[in-house]
């Protein structure tokens, strides 16, 4: 497009361009608004710089002359010449300071807009954030007060710019996109910050392939997955160290129907198996499937006739074997006879409200408030036994395996409709459907905390040099994420711990200084609060601690303390109302009794308790103590603060 | 200062300044470098811009004039009456790339030079490197390629303006810095880049007290800390839970004399315990003191006769519990009679070459290659522990304490001078004459890495808002050490493991995708590389995995991995001679035999093998296993890659 063209369009969607005139080789426009910069417009040259087709700094209508000629010249010592077709450009040339916007068709996330600083410093800087096309005013200034300059919208160094300027110009941009599907790539940059609002000064547009859009493209009116109270597994194995054995003896206290199939019969736990699905009155709900690969899909259509609402297949090789065929198949059948599908190759999943753990991960989990979703079953699997020693529980647990069906939007649709379920993490390692997903995020009433890999392989490649480099990389997806109102986090534990930690105050109380120091750092540096103790506070540990104690919070009770201190401390920090979560540190001095002061870490109370174990082999104790009594603790400082 | 008398400074040490004239209010200059800024120049006016004394964008005299009228109602109307005093300064305009420059008198570095992005930048991305007035080309260089900024000279966006003439410029600041000690702070915001050089457009400068430079403070002619044949330990105990015994027991290996002295006389690990120093016969080099505080200045004046060297005091009770007037007599007895002193309040010290560990921490630790300095004691013991568990032995040990003579430059001086180290590490809470230690750092021929605390409480108060705030806090301490040339580690452990893990290529062995993808950021966030694969590598792994392994580094041997598969995994990863580092993932799968895979990672070689146990108490045992055989090994990613 034309560059004058690209103004015209721009200006038909009321954004501010600087004032512009787009004349003739052999005409002399008439211009009101020096100084100018000159451009070449000619389909000939696509890189002006390049080839000098841009004079900058131009004064007055001699230089704009001068300009002119210098620019024939350039182009034509390149070979190219010019003609009656070709136009020149004059715009006003506009300093302040210099903001980008721009849009990629992300093959992810689709249509999405940038915003942040402009200039040389985009890309210096990257202090860009992601704003999806069908974002709402909330979330763009969410997104946009995610980036550093968008300080200058609340009073850095006394400027006065409303970012309500900024929402304007993506609103506008939105409806350009959206208008426009034809546009897969826009760059303003600069858009100058004036005093009348944003200008643009410097505009490119690139038309491609209508790519449809896919929000809306799911299936709609599925069975709800969590709905089940006939469950069939289909493959027990009375092996011991068979995935069969392990999901039939983790699934026996659901409080449904629960049938168990084997093609050889018998019996497994009390429980008659069937030889045959056929062989089970009635419809059955849901089906665990855990026989080879090769039988999955006839397995299927013979539960397709029990009216089956949800498969989750645990066989593995599929995809990751090379089997896309089968895999089409299934996600076929799901489509046309609606039902649910999870995995193939993966963990199972677990509700909690009907006690069935259809998973070979841990059994003997609590139930609780939080989902997790995981598309790894390794690390859901580790997962699951992080938080059985850390006594957490959950509402449900999805293994999400190779998702051919069900998609991460649809399980927070339906989580929502969970009562049991308040918070949902989720491990992503790759999504589809983006918009889908970043719609299902925007609907949740349940607060959402997601840990994505993909990030090194993907920031490597950004090469971040222009617009189409910046899409589908983790940058893009935490900045979408963080805009809609998903909480990212850096660290894998923090999708068990975080859900349950809204920390305020935090209080440390200690028998070495130089650790408390060092956690105070981590504490800040995850944006957690060190409780500031009051006057009577201190004078009441005062009275109790040896005179050389701290006397401020980290609390150093001094390497001396024996549990009988640490006691003390403890019963007066439980008296500060504004605290909610205290660390205990405990290093090996000469005598202290650490399993006797990890035991005060039992003590129930509005406030939760983290003891902290450094030093080695002399905390075993009380680190077996801690996980029998299923007690959160740490044993470095920095896992201790990761959640924060 | 002037801006002009500025200007006239700045240029008398070949700094480049943009074209400007210094003229009398009823003057009119002739100016012949259009666009100008007009500036007041009266010490009436301190804040120009907010008095509106400063007028932009002055393209004519008819514009100056009209600017200097609108300067003058504009004071006046703030009460300042202007006379013949009084001046106009008019400088041109530049319009480039932004720098800045600065310098800060910081109470503990001194004069510190700053530079890196300038204009509003600077304080919105504080894309700053730190430059000691000493520093030279080398140093300069580093520090300015620490910024985001250089990229510049580095070729970004075809740019091609020479580093060169960023080092011209900090070598001006240094010499002026040098020769005008009374200018405490400076500041160039902005610098503009052209293709002439660096243009200083504005400038300001503040004198203050004339503070002497501390460089050549410290006391020459030491005796060398670690040349001591005869050791006393005085206060030594019978009783096990007493630091007295501890520390006896510790140093029972040392191969030089040692005496053991107790008050009362009698017997201990077969010494006869000598009630009095003056009992010993001859001189005593160096005597570890762990007696109350009241005795410690009387028992040091006793060994003041028996010609002490160093004095090792380990009683705490001192500074910390408000007696800063011992601490000041001992720094004066060991100033006038030249006598080292570590401590009070510390750990003690440990020397491997001769069989010497004067510590309450740990016993039975290896000899090695790397001394540690620690400020804490109980990070001290904590990493004396963790180094025991993963065999990592030291060459010398020095617990601080509170520094009340001896400081880390004399220390860094002194470790360079013996040969069993090769790499020293330092936990740093805080330090004093900050010259002496860059200096210390320049010169030492041996690696030096750091971690210090304060990071938070000093970035929180770091406004940033001007240079006087951006003195004394952790970014400077980072950003100073950089430049010298230390390595500054984020993670404590690292002090342990950096020094030995200078590695180039990474290897992953797992039988899991998902830990093995989050492996991978880590390894690639923290600058590692991972191995490729060559063809001829690739088929020998074909040739004895599944077939659905990764075919990839990471190397994914799939869940059903027993030892054997792992066994021969590694056994064809011992064959790339590129890899230096292999990290074995070990997931709970259904069948695992972790204590067997484990065991695999005991095998000697030119790799190191660090095997990574995820989840939970069935790990337990493999761990106790490596714990005995005294192999690193990790249970979470995170610290897995902390060291690289």
């Amino acid at each position: 497009m034309r560059e004058s063209h690209i103004y015209d369009l721009l200006g038909s969607y009321n954004l501010k361009i600087t004032p512009y005139i787009s004349f003739a080789i052999d005409e002399t426009p008439h211009i009101d608004f020096f100084p100018v910069v000159l451009k070449l417009e000619s389909p000939k040259v696509v890189h002006k710089s390049d080839f000098g087709a841009v004079q900058l700094n131009i004064n007055s209508y001699d230089e704009l002359k001068n300009a002119k000629e210098t620019i024939i010249t350039n182009v034509s010592a390149k070979g190219i010449l010019l003609d009656s077709d070709d136009r020149f450009l004059a715009a006003q040339m506009l300093s302040g300071i210099e903001l980008y916007a721009g849009l990629v068709d992300d093959p992810i996330f689709g249509k999405t807009i940038l915003f942040g600083k402009g200039g040389i410093e985009l890309e210096l800087y990257k202090d860009v954030c992601y704003i999806d096309i069908y974002a709402d005013e909330e979330e763009i200034k969410r997104a946009i007060n995610l980036t550093t300059i968008s300080k200058i919208f609340h009073g850095f160094r006394g400027f006065e710019y409303d970012i309500e300027m900024a929402v304007e110009l993506i609103h506008c941009v939105q409806k350009l996109s959206r208008d426009n599907p034809e546009i897969v790539e826009l760059d303003f940059n600069p858009v100058i910050l004036t005093n009348e609002g944003l200008k643009i000064v410097d505009a490119r547009i690139k038309k491609g392939e209508v790519v449809v859009e896919n929000l809306g493209s799911l299936r709609k009116n599925r069975p709800h997955f969590f709905t089940n109270e006939r469950v069939a597994l289909i493959g027990v194995s009375s092996d011991p160290t068979k995935v069969g054995y392990a999901i039939a003896h983790n699934a026996l206290d659901f409080t449904g129907e629960l049938f168990l199939v084997n093609a050889k019969g018998g019996e497994l736990f009390g429980h008659t198996l069937y030889k045959n699905i056929t062989e089970i009155v009635g419809d059955i709900d849901t089906a665990v499937i855990m026989i080879p690969s090769c039988f999955v899909v006839d397995t299927i259509k013979a539960l397709i006739a029990k009216n089956i609402k949800n498969v989750i297949i645990i066989s593995a090789g599929f995809k990751e074997s090379g089997d896309f065929e089968s895999e089409n198949i299934i996600a076929n059948l799901s489509q046309h006879y609606n039902f649910n599908v999870i995995g193939p190759n993966c963990l199972g999943y677990l509700e909690s409200s009907k006690k069935l753990n259809a998973t070979f991960g841990i059994g003997g989990l609590q139930g609780g408030e939080l989902a997790l979703l995981s598309q790894s079953g390794a690390v859901l699997s580790a997962l699951m036994d992080k938080a059985y020693d850390a006594g957490i529980g959950f509402s449900h647990l999805v293994s999400c395996g190779n998702m051919v069906d069900l998609d991460f939007a649809q399980m927070i649709e339906m989580l929502n409709r969970e009562e049991s379920c308040k918070y949902i993490s989720i491990y992503v390692e790759g999504i589809h459907q983006g918009k889908e997903f970043l719609r299902a995020i925007r609907e949740s009433h349940k607060k959402i905390y997601i840990f994505k890999t993909g990030k090194s392989a993907q920031s490597q490649k950004a090469a971040f040099s222009h617009t189409g480099n910046l899409s589908g990389n983790y940058r893009m997806f935490k900045g979408l994420m963080e805009s809609v109102g998903a909480k990212m986090e850096d660290n894998i534990e923090a999708l068990l711990f975080n859900p349950f930690n809204e920390i305020k105050n935090i209080c440390v109380v200690t028998n070495a200084g130089g650790p408390a120091t060092i956690l105070t750092d981590y504490i800040v540096d995850q944006g957690g609060t060190l409780y500031t103790l009051s006057d009577e506070e201190r004078e009441n540990l005062n009275s109790i601690l040896p005179s050389n104690w701290s006397k401020n919070n980290p609390i150093d009770i001094i390497g001396d303390a024996m549990a009988d201190r640490y006691e003390m401390a403890l019963e007066i920090v439980s008296t500060f109302k504004e605290v909610d979560l205290v660390y205990v540190i405990i290093t090996p001095q000469c005598m202290t009794d650490t399993l006797n002061i990890v035991k005060l870490c039992e003590r129930e109370g509005a406030q939760k308790i983290y003891p902290i174990l450094l030093g080695g082999h002399e905390m075993e104790e009380a680190q077996r103590y801690l996980r029998s009594k299923k007690i959160p603790f740490f044993k470095t400082l920095q896992s201790a603060t990761s959640f924060l």
